[in-house]
């Protein structure tokens, strides 16, 4: 066992920091300034395309594609690190082309997409130039169950015809985006697990109505956006389908994995950056006649956050070398289980660090309540945490020789 | 002992929850419709006003004030069940003319105005027909120890002068805002406690100017607003010093008392509703073959949200009943525990209610974010929790024979 | 509302709590070693026998016994604080004739039992002469659903005859225990809350077996004890069957009811003693330069315990007030929800004095370990809190219209 | 970074694991039926000899010596996950001869011993033939804060004479222990850290008296016995002195890094075994209609053991791992860490399998409660969670530059 990071990956880390700190950081606040009151899923934050050009010619890009001759060739345990660092910033990941959902998006396309899709759709978002979305979660059903979503694709001679509505479609607010990677049942006759497939759609094809925009907490996500569409007799063709008819589940698994995984890495990045933010704040304040730093809760806050964020960053990197060496569905339940672990952790820490810094930590003037929003989401966000302690326990049960047949 | 409501109380419980069937619950959504969004801290709702006519024609209004021939002339342990229904809704409260900081600020003028105060500011609150705000923490300091507090009320002549800058001056940025209630300095040699003053400011004052309005977890609470208010130079008669110089804590004891228990009674009517939400929503979903409703893990949240919020009642009717019985002051440690209690369990009740509904729980779609969002202020607002406790183990420390002398 | 005890309870509370200062905290060291060494199940402790006596003769005696000539005609909420005062001391209940498993069984016996059995069991248990058991638990099943037991009680011409082994029969390690109430099935066939019947078995008929006593964590507690019994052809009157076949689950919900919160009662007694010693403890150990008691943490649990202990015993005050006023049926899940609040209540208490004590506290030199252990086994009595919460939760369900019918 | 185990280490994981199965599960209902009723601290399990003979000669024997001849040469992270398989039985450690306290005094007379002290003590200790006993807290002092321990030893001559009471002295009450490391002040006076000495104090010398065993909740823990010792002038040859005078805060230092460490592994491994009687217990048992392991609050249970045994597994590890590349010293932060993640994980586990056990986990057919009950200890043992949290607490806040001088 070697709890060492080799001297690639400390050398990228040494490199990202420091673009962190000399460039992200200082322009959170342009960036916030740069989006519109009034329009603000109309207007793009010139800031970004320049965050963006300057990490481009650094080679900080795409990074967190594993094994590919588009990406970095960083496996998923030399990824998590540097993931990590950018997570700290909300805007950091976009800065180097490794934000969700486009990440999985283009895992998707590189690994199941043809050469036309590829050319079209994952060139232009390996370059930064558009962003896509993915639309499976549905208002109408429990879609953690994801046997449950509904929309249609259905052929009909060189097309599909694509029609439900779906939200939570993260990402299409934004103008530049242009692609779907769109869930639907083709075959609801199928068996459970073959009915669904997925397909790509452009979303300026005819049909295809963006409703309104969701909002997390209070945050509208501008321009990002949180999309409900409605797709109404969408019609594309036929070479659109991925991997083919009734076999959507088996793509979102293989999307699911590293998705999850990144997730976790920025999540874990989020959570230093608010116990950095507490622990500089508590060194300021007086009340009661000494620092809050020497006030003995808060002292058992800090202890409690750096002995969680520690234990969950080691379960994310087991789940990363797993999935590097057994393979992403070898390590499902390494998976789950730091999809579970690094939101919680992190939104604890997220709300002691608020607590620390009383009103000031809920407001606009700090990351951490952005922060907390966005990662109370993650508890939610592919499959709620209930359903994979599920399967984890269910995993566990399956060790023990005199398992009950009818345990679900 | 004796746990019944009286047959008044259980009257006037009736009354308000129908009321608030029938014209509060119902129009929530075109109260958020009609905050305009582009000039939201100028437009006032008309459906507020409407509602509060309707409300003050069946005499349901400024039913919080105790012992007052303004009021209802209801005890706290009455007013608790009521301010419960009302809290169960965002905009309930001011419907009634029972919304902070007016309630508190009307007490305030009650117990220690002038004729003069209560002509001029007083009248036009019991009539809702303007609003106040409360103008007393600072961001540069920790002021959840309110000796902290810097800003300077200094006498100049027949005047005041105030310096200093104020936020969460919630309600400030509403035009109907008129004025406000602010804590300063105005003899920084005075004993500890005794430096302290609180003054009335009319907002209309040279001097005084809303800088902004900060936002809780991206909400801005318009027209409302949590306003950031920089007093400079600003001169006001001293007739508008009230009870008189130094005496600001001793204000501040006696407003908080009232203020407190009526947050943590709306507070359990919140928990209420994200409970009954939840209940209904799990009731319909189906996962993995059954309702969520019979999913274990959804039983223990509801069991807990029931048990949990039972407690709480009934320890804010103890501290209620307190009150009105041996005084504020008596009163002080139950009034700290229900403080602390009451947003503890609502904010678990919400949360595990976000989580059963799943993506459409952080969204803007159900009151749940929002209610959630709003309590997290309360483990901050009037002391941050950690005070509270600190409070109420010393008075626990102090029933012991041996209290060394140091314990602080 | 009204939160205040009658004077009659005043009065009473002044003596009990008098009695146990002067007498009974005094003598538990005395009690412990009078407990044999060697025949630790055969001796009995005279110490308890004097205090009995002293109890008695000053009329603290069976007070435990609502509304019946036996005992001193107090309800529900008025026994509540008296029982919780006993609850201090382990042996507290036993000196005023107010302890388990005997309350429940005369209580049983009062409610259920012919003139016959009030003269053999009744009037000897009333008068602290002997001893009782209550066996229902078996080691085969989950009791924790009770349509599992399996001991068979069968009609055979003027008898009935008992097979069956049962254990956690507490307090049948006692020589002085002389009678065990019974449950099993009689009829296997009968719809499934009328199979299990109850009946008197006298400890000295043949075919009872006691195998061996339980401990709970290292404690033997003898000389009470928690057998196993092995009940092998065990022959008694037909006239011994309680209220009539099938009619077990009737009695053990009659039974429960005022069993469960007298546990309640005296485990909220229990907390407040180990608050206590954790108090006087840290007020009297230095560490790093100053108290315990000045130590943050520390503070938090003495806030946290006061705030959980006020909350729990206001519940329990009401479920037992709703017992006095609608009936324990009504009451069921008050009962329910203080069934499962206090024992997790007092634990965390208990801990924590365990943790502020350092490595004494898990010793013999203070009643905190034994009495952790003791609460420990109250999670799993009478049914374990997930059954309870269960319970809660289904009822909650029931409130809304929509209740899915397949609810469990 | 690398997650696996070496091959060395994988075939010790199968030999240890095969003898676990084959002799030592199999013999711990032997080993506590042969623990004497009445003289249990004066027999011993002649099955614990014969257990040993046959680890010895498997070459299974004194393999947590690190870096050693006498040892198996294995590093600490080798010898993780071996401990944690011997951490399963109560009786495993000490049938390998890796038992606390002599694995940690035998490591401080490898490093810290003359020839004389390894001839006459470390050599029978390494041969199993006598046992050891650690004599540092005291009963009249917090000792978590160890400057306030109070025993003397005072040079008189060629001689130390010692004073003062013990306690906690694990082990003291077996006859086969022979020998104490006793720490006390030599010179009240010297700087703080250099006050206290650890000296080498043969059991049978005169003035040496073991007046008690101390219980750990109900368990007598016999024969080991944590002894209550008085040493009343207790004169043993200056030669004895380890390291010199003044130098017992170092030896401590140096011991309890590994000590905690083996502590952690042995806990995690009775955590495994805790979860693996719970899975195969939820999946025999009924209640409700289905087995418990359908439940879904079971499922949660397991799904959070897991998440939180593999976490505190890892950073078990990776306290290792850097306690063999930076030794010790820097990797204090990370063994006060595992010290306090390690046993409230496990704590939390059993608890949870108590309870899916019912009434059975507390007693003494399974090894729940005695394993809760000696992990309970381990929350106090070398110092109290909130000692071990403020120190992690202060290693972080010193990674930022604005440290405030005052901070404690």
């Amino acid at each position: 066992m070697n709890f060492e990071y080799s001297d690639k990956v400390k050398r990228l880390q040494a490199k990202i920091s420091d673009f962190m700190d000399q460039y992200v950081f200082p322009n959170e606040k342009t960036y916030m300034e740069q989006i519109s009151k009034e329009n603000r899923f109309s207007t793009h934050p010139t800031i970004m395309e320049e965050l963006k050009a300057k990490a481009k010619a650094e080679g900080l890009w795409n990074l967190f594609l594993p094994d590919s001759e588009d990406g970095a060739g960083l496996s998923n345990i030399e990824y998590a690190p540097l993931c990590e660092l950018m997570g700290r910033s909300s805007i950091g990941p976009e800065v180097f082309n490794c934000a969700a959902p486009d990440t999985g998006n283009m895992e998707v396309l590189v690994r199941y997409g043809t050469d036309e899709h590829k050319e079209k759709w994952l060139k232009p978002l390996l370059n930064g130039e558009i962003r896509s979305c993915f639309s499976m979660t549905e208002p109408n059903v429990a879609s953690s169950d994801a046997t449950n979503i509904e929309s249609s694709i259905i052929r009909d001679g060189d097309e599909y015809v694509i029609n439900g509505t779906k939200w939570w479609s993260s990402g299409a607010g934004d103008p530049r985006c242009k692609i779907a990677i769109v869930m639907g049942k083709n075959d609801p006759n199928a068996e459970k697990h073959k009915q669904q497939s997925m397909i790509l759609v452009p979303l300026d094809t005819p049909g295809v109505k963006i409703k309104r925009t969701l909002n997390v907490f209070g945050y509208d996500h501008a321009p990002h956006g949180h999309a409900e569409i409605e797709y109404n007799n969408v019609r594309v063709p036929a070479s659109n389908m991925l991997l083919g008819e009734g076999r959507g589940f088996e793509i979102a698994q293989g999307r699911l994995g590293p998705g999850r995984i990144h997730h976790c890495m920025r999540t874990i990045g989020a959570a230093e950056r608010a116990l950095s933010i507490l622990c500089e704040r508590v060194q300021e304040r007086i009340a009661f006649g000494k620092t809050l730093a020497e006030q003995g809760v808060i002292q058992e806050w800090i202890a409690e956050a750096r002995m969680n964020i520690e234990q969950s960053r080691l379960l994310t990197l087991k789940a990363a070398y797993m999935m590097d060496t057994v393979g992403n569905k070898a390590a499902k339940t390494e998976i789950a289980m730091i999809k579970v672990v690094a939101p919680n952790v992190a939104l604890q820490v997220i709300d002691h660090a608020i607590q620390a810094l009383g009103a000031k930590g809920v407001s606009q003037d700090t990351p951490l309540a952005a922060s907390w929003a966005n990662i109370r989401t993650l508890r939610l966000a592919d499959g709620p945490d209930e359903v994979h302690k599920r399967a984890i326990a269910r995993q566990e049960l399956k060790k023990y020789k005199k398992v009950a047949q009818g345990v679900q």
